[in-house]
């Protein structure tokens, strides 16, 4: 609706919406096979280095500081794309892992390795 | 290292992290392809609806209500399976569509039919 009335949904000038903190989600997927690997929050700093750079940077709401995925597991994303949503609230970043795959701090290649079962949590890659 | 610190991320029991505005940001995918479809946010109410009904609901930021994906476009969104990342405070729900599979309000099939380009938007779906 909001998108709709202030035409952010069919225009081509980027008008990025953070939010109060100055931030906007960015769900990054794999750029071969789109499977999800991660989320986390870009500000308009972690946004220009990772188009400046083409790999991925994030902030830290925990540690409130500017981060480069892969500065201490190695393991980098180089960008495809960024996408926009329609009330351009939110980013989809296609990204090539350059190295061993795995996005999630735990090895594992993505951070959605569990299902939601009906009392727990059921591990399933 | 949140995630490892509090030991989130190895365990079988649900601690979902919902935010100070009591919400989760959830990641909706087509099941079939992996195509992301759209983003939103859920309230514990919303999760509880999608779970009970099979087909996801939200919670709207700017309405401040519970809407049920579809309550006025006819697309609604079967639930095949919901994941949570690795520190829960993010949801990754693989959905079918019902019916056109038209997941975004302007009637395209992603919400992410942009491109971010040097300077402008550009639209490819």
């Amino acid at each position: 609706m909001a998108a709709a009335q202030t035409g952010l949904d069919e225009t081509t000038i980027p008008s990025l919406r953070f939010d109060d903190a100055g931030l906007i989600p960015a769900i990054i997927q794999d750029a071969a096979d789109h499977q999800v690997l991660m989320f986390a929050f870009m500000n308009a700093e972690a946004l220009e280095a990772t188009r400046r750079t083409g790999f991925t940077h994030f902030w830290s709401r925990s540690r409130q500081k500017l981060w480069k995925k892969g500065e201490t597991s190695g393991e980098t994303f180089k960008v495809e794309s960024i996408r926009v949503d329609c009330d351009q609230d939110c980013l989809l970043v296609e990204v090539t892992p350059q190295k061993s795959g795995a996005a999630c701090h735990t090895g594992r290649r993505s951070c959605f390795y569990r299902k939601l079962g009906d009392k727990d949590l059921i591990f399933e890659s």
